[in-house]
């Protein structure tokens, strides 16, 4: 069974359990999700309304782009689960021998470098549904731009929470340049993206 | 049925619906229980491993207190949904005669009351889980320790969140005494907040 087609409920005692999945990853992919479906929710309440009639062609494109990444962050807290599932096959590798301990390690080191490029999706993802929000605050039906101001607050921890699980893998990871290369990309992801998240959060504060 | 009885991915799609709930104060209830639920994995990673002997008093009161916020956010969710759906009927009250004005105008100002009440102990419980991260990332088992910074990102945003979710109802509430108190009990929970996420994140990141 698919996580996400568990009951919130479920994913939650699973998520507190010491199973090995869902984990810290998962969450960052739900948390950009959620940010994403708030960001559809205030444009799905001003498509249509004669206010906005002015912001229509915005909103729909603005919807489109929220609901393309919600549904590229559920496919990733799909695979996150799958991508950590070959980390901890490789890792109960046998290590008896010499040659089975450098069988090990290779495989290793192949499952990491597969697991970091989810929560760098999944990073990448929150970085754009951020760039959603304050045109969304701007346009949106004022009604709802306090769920704007959460969509803001669920990307920019997803987004960080992404990145956590990226540093966490690269710790163990050996190729040098992959691991440089990884950090200088969510060195950028990164970058003013808190002071964004709280412009964003008083922009929404204001207009309340 | 219950929110949190229905799929990750239905709850998902009523949310970025333009249905009236869920919303951004489900969605800080959730928030928080993601990040008790996270707290609960990392104790139950620690419970019972013999590395880690000399805490397995300090995790069992952790992960007792982490159970219970999240299980008190869990019923938060669904009550959020609940007084959202008081203050939606008394906004569909009639307002046809002066009579009816004033009984719309009594219902509305109870519901709005009763639906801050929600997000304010949402924002309370944010806060208890964030005081249980410095511990459970000092004590708590090392190889965990990323889910506890994404742990205090998702607590912190749900209490930012749940916050939004406060200062909107306060902003129709007339009751002058009732939205002074509101303001002053928020600003002391949030207080301080950020500051302390960044440094729990810092400490994780130190740690990984």
């Amino acid at each position: 069974m698919m996580l996400t087609e568990k009951p919130v409920i479920a994913f939650l005692d699973e998520l507190a359990s010491s199973a090995p999945a869902p984990g810290g990853g998962s969450v960052a992919a739900l948390s950009g999700a959620l940010g994403a479906a708030l960001i559809s929710m205030v444009c799905n309440l001003t498509v249509g309304k004669e206010k906005y009639a002015d912001v229509q062609e915005d909103i729909k494109v603005l919807l489109a782009q929220s609901e393309s990444l919600r549904k590229e962050l559920v496919e990733l807290l799909e695979s996150d689960v799958q991508v950590y599932t070959e980390v901890s096959k490789a890792m109960k590798m046998p290590r008896a021998t010499d040659e089975e301990k450098a069988a090990r390690t290779v495989a290793m080191q192949q499952a990491l470098q597969a697991a970091t490029g989810v929560p760098m999706r999944v990073a990448e993802a929150c970085v754009k549904i951020m760039d959603l929000c304050r045109p969304t605050a701007e346009k949106g039906n004022v009604n709802a731009v306090s769920d704007v101001g959460v969509a803001v607050l669920m990307a920019e921890a997803g987004l960080r929470s992404a990145a956590l699980n990226v540093l966490i893998n690269l710790r163990t990871i050996k190729d040098e340049a992959f691991v440089a290369e990884n950090r200088a990309k969510l060195d950028t992801l990164l970058e003013g993206k808190p002071a964004m998240r709280d412009e964003i959060y008083d922009l929404v504060v204001e207009k309340l």
